[in-house]
């Protein structure tokens, strides 16, 4: 299972379509939970944050600092870290970040680019990815 | 002028929403001109490409292995830029990545990730980067 807990509403309709194309063609490869947590201050956000993390999930939040990783390295981690791990969760936090106990108990930071991107684009390059390793992963061609 | 010289025809609808979007707002800041050339093989592309460079053109060309720049970093390489350039141009090659000869012939190559994108969203990320860029240029609050 691969859960993604994010903060704040999508607004732009263009960007809620491209999140549920994505959401709909993972979910032929694995189950995916998208979770939508509202938007207020860096501590209320944590505190919902926690509510969905579990003993047994692999917590990957994303983070401009965190490890930054081409398409291919994800695809590996990505399946070499379901052997052990029956839930990887990633965590995409709001236009406050993330509070600094849930970088501290995640299992790693993981670094798209140098670049800010506005979270809610960020939800669908993160989509957009995790979607590619399995295309990867399967040995399935994928250039769009 | 800012022109962005890219391969392919965008497919997804919320794609084409969404980079209207950006067209959009970034024309309250600057001239911007977004010129689509057909796919077809590398040297072809490349060709076409070529029509529309200008020996005043800045020529930016994305590329994995380019250098990375922080959204503050590329806000200032574009004010710095048009100091001594009337014209930005950025190329983004198709699924077939872009001629050496232009490659060669860039002013920069840029990176925005290790990680691979598909095309078509890339130019998502962009113009939303471009325009990030204007709102920190012109000291403007920019969240989303």
């Amino acid at each position: 299972m691969i859960k993604i807990i994010c903060v704040g509403k999508l607004k732009e309709k263009y960007l809620i379509d491209g999140v549920t194309d994505y959401l709909t063609r993972l979910r032929k490869y694995h189950k995916i939970d998208l979770i939508e947590l509202p938007d207020s201050n860096i501590d209320s956000e944590g505190n919902e944050i926690l509510k969905h993390l579990s003993n047994k999930d692999y917590i990957i939040s994303l983070a401009i600092k965190g490890t930054e990783l081409s398409s291919l390295e994800l695809a590996e981690k990505i399946d070499k870290t379901f052997i052990n791990n029956p839930n990887i969760t990633f965590i995409i936090g709001g236009s406050n970040g993330i509070r600094q106990d849930i970088l501290d108990k995640s299992n790693m930071l993981l670094s798209f680019s140098k670049l800010t991107y506005p979270h809610g684009l960020f939800r669908l390059i993160l989509l957009e990815q995790i979607y590619r390793s399995f295309k990867i992963l399967n040995n399935e061609s994928y250039h769009k």
